[in-house]
């Protein structure tokens, strides 16, 4: 599908290329955005709101890792559409799924999953979704983002909440919940919360964005329940040389977090946390912290549901990010959406699910397109072996980013990620610029929090894409 | 793509079939939900919450009007998968755009289309979505369904609204903003509502639940923000027996949302109305009623939303049902999805847009794979005159189940939908028993409200398909 082959990356015998054809390096010919761009984005955004484009893009011509912009500038992409695309552009696998018979009838016949499924709805989930389900969940609830995924689980958590309040599962509701309601007043609509951390993002509907509290743009002038907060651990780094103070700062947040639960005005029906918060500025935490967690919510009877939306798909070097935790006992919830190219999320506990029909409903419940897409991607990732291969090349780019940050002092600081796969960050007091300048060297990098570089790399980036990073990193190191 | 062809329909010169190798008739083999829909359902409800499937269907066997189930059922369909399918399965039509280079690429490489829209985003829009825009609307945002879209246009509200209040666009945030919102709090986070009628339905979401009133099951359990609702009126049926009758119910609903708008606690940035209230039972107003609620929320700078996710694309023989208004100036925003087959809201004022970039943003910003669709089916309509259609059979239908309603006394009740094309509804006591005695006579049909028998065939939905309805429609009314 790409117009321009060029010669195959050089490669060691480990370091094979995934596509031959892929562009050697990135190639940048004009300004980014380039006049065409310009031109593309400003006529997009008389009918758009293209307020936050970058450039404009050729999907056409780009291919693995690297996107073409129209005015022909190729990027090593870094960044892979706010961390959501998997396998590459244009992947060969994928191209086979979406050209087959069963895509082009899921996109023509849209079925109301819930009330009229298709035949295959089953083997679409068991043969792709279901495949890679965390360890302990067996279920799933489809969606179509993340943010529709987080809320399906609030709905459900809270649901569950109620149902264990009332005793029995097949409880009646009373009248004065039937008609409390309508009126979305107690105790029909009940004062129930979910606890989210400080730097969260769980996405941007109204159940969601009262979880969310990264940015302040996100939220303004946007009514929010009122939901507690609770601190996520400030980790200092490199951890190994702060052990006893990251504890502290962990128990704390700990103690903090079992405190909100026993004393918050709305009671907590289920806590939601990032694996690693990456929006917020790729804030990591100790796998002693999230078995503590699930201890605490375990003891109070909460749910706690994993937001592995960014984190998930194998970014971390594991397929999930929670695998790196050695839970005694699965999170409640685990919520996927971005690499997955569909939303949704895992249970195993059949409580979960509610207790009568049309509860967690809606029209489309998901879409068997992008379902039958993500069972593809999955074959990709089984066929390259894709899970190794990012913590395979996310160790060597983290040691090599280290290397950087003895190099020039303060310009790769708080380093972040290691033993995570290629899911690395660190933090630059002149992030806005270090982007940008990225960008003029054939770099598509993207940021978080308030001063890190976050690496989003896809699961097809290898050695040799890290190479031509490190370089670019080093350069950028010496300008700026 | 139908592996059986059977016999043309017998078509009158004005009926010649739209697709002339559509099944000439259903045919009932088995009972609904026969013994492989049973299994099919069964096996998929351990993995996915089945329990409101009513059959497991063969979509690739499916064609133009008919629905066929895994038993070999063939069902003509006027439910048409929660009045979601526009213009028949298997459409050869939207094959060739299902099929397309474009849809694969916009498959595979899916855009975060906020950052990286792809170059032909704005031509897509514009032969689509934006060709088929309500008057006076020339601004789409895309979403992902009708809830989205909903909750979008609410964003979009209560944004407006506090810039209306600060009274400069672009008046920056204060610090007490900046900060309160963090904690979803006033004055960052306001307590402004969205004031929307009894019984209406406009998604399931946190924030479209809260303007939810249909049902309670569809709310139970799940908190819900303190917003107004009004009632809608209660129109009696014949319009034309209760004229004064239904105009002072009107003015009474009126005069109770000018109240509210005036008096609530949480001010109310928008009000949202759909034109013909779907979910909730299929309850009409007069165009002066909606006249008058442009009216007010004009007077009292409210933003007007009209939700026509089930209305829009057509079904009430107008391309948008808010046509049959004849308003002075238009509603501000206007939401689809259903038969749009995905979703969003049109807007004409530049002040509906939020003033500064990453403020209604997502990661993917709706789905170009189901952008590309919608103008298919937009080429479809075309093409085929369907609107006309939809028009001329609508009262053709309306006609004769009249005529029914005056042969069966107290079966088809309170029939609304005169000259609002197939968008027709009866009422009829024993009206569950009513749906599950159409399948046994090869109609799919759904209910809904208390009552409520509604049709929402396709817009493919011709005369002689009409005949076979209005024939099993009588037998159910000699048996029930």
């Amino acid at each position: 599908m790409p117009t321009f082959i060029e010669k195959p990356a050089k490669a060691t015998k480990d370091d094979a290329p995934f596509f031959p054809d892929e562009p050697q390096g990135p190639t940048v010919v004009t300004a980014i955005p380039g006049p065409k761009s310009k031109e593309a984005v400003r006529r997009l955004d008389k009918v758009f709101d293209a307020s936050a484009a970058v450039f404009s893009v050729d999907y056409h011509k780009s291919y693995g890792n690297y996107i073409v912009d129209v005015d022909g500038n190729v990027l090593l992409d870094v960044y892979a559409q706010i961390a959501s695309i998997p396998v590459g552009y244009n992947n060969p696998t994928l191209l086979k799924a979406a050209t087959s018979p069963a895509m082009a009838s899921s996109l023509i016949n849209r079925p109301a999953l819930g009330n009229f499924p298709q035949n295959d709805w089953a083997t679409i989930l068991e043969t792709g979704l279901l495949k890679v389900a965390p360890k302990g969940m067996n279920q799933v609830f489809t969606a179509l983002s993340g943010a529709d995924a987080n809320e399906l689980a609030y709905k459900a958590a809270f649901i569950w909440k109620r149902q264990q309040e009332r005793g029995r599962r097949d409880a009646d509701f009373t009248q004065e919940e039937l008609e409390s309601t309508m009126l979305n007043q107690e105790p029909g609509s009940p004062n129930l919360s979910i606890m989210s951390f400080k730097a969260a993002f769980h996405g941007r509907l109204f159940g969601s964005l009262s979880t969310t509290r990264s940015k302040p743009i996100h939220k303004l002038d946007i009514p929010a329940f009122d939901w507690p907060q609770c601190p996520f651990p400030a980790i200092k780094y490199p951890p190994e040389d702060h052990i006893e103070e990251n504890q502290r700062e962990e128990k704390r947040c700990l103690e903090e977090a079992e405190h909100i639960i026993k004393n918050y005005p709305s009671k907590v029906a289920a806590v939601i946390v990032e694996p690693i918060q990456s929006e917020g500025g790729d804030n990591h935490a100790s796998p002693a912290f999230f078995q503590g967690l699930r201890e605490i919510t375990r003891r109070h009877q909460v749910l706690l549901i994993v937001d592995e939306v960014q984190t998930g798909i194998g970014a971390t070097g594991r397929f999930w990010a929670h695998e790196h935790w050695n839970l005694s006992d699965p999170p409640d919830m685990v919520t996927f959406s971005k690499k997955a190219q569909t939303g949704g999320f895992y249970f195993g506990n059949p409580d979960i699910r509610p207790n009568k029909p049309y509860r967690l409903f809606n029209t489309w419940m998901g879409d068997p397109v992008r379902a039958i897409l993500f069972g593809a991607i999955v074959d990709e990732i089984e066929r390259l072996d894709l899970v190794k291969n990012t913590a395979a090349v996310g160790d060597y780019l983290y040691g090599e980013i280290e290397k950087l940050g003895n190099k020039y002092s303060g310009k790769f600081t708080n380093l972040r990620g290691k033993g995570q796969g290629t899911f690395i960050a660190f933090d630059n007091p002149r992030r806005d610029e270090f982007l940008a300048l990225a960008k003029t060297h054939g770099i598509n990098l993207g940021g978080c929090g308030a001063s890190a570089v976050r690496l989003r790399p896809m699961l097809i980036f290898q050695k040799h894409h890290a190479d031509i990073l490190l370089g670019v990193l080093d350069k950028i190191a010496q300008e700026l």
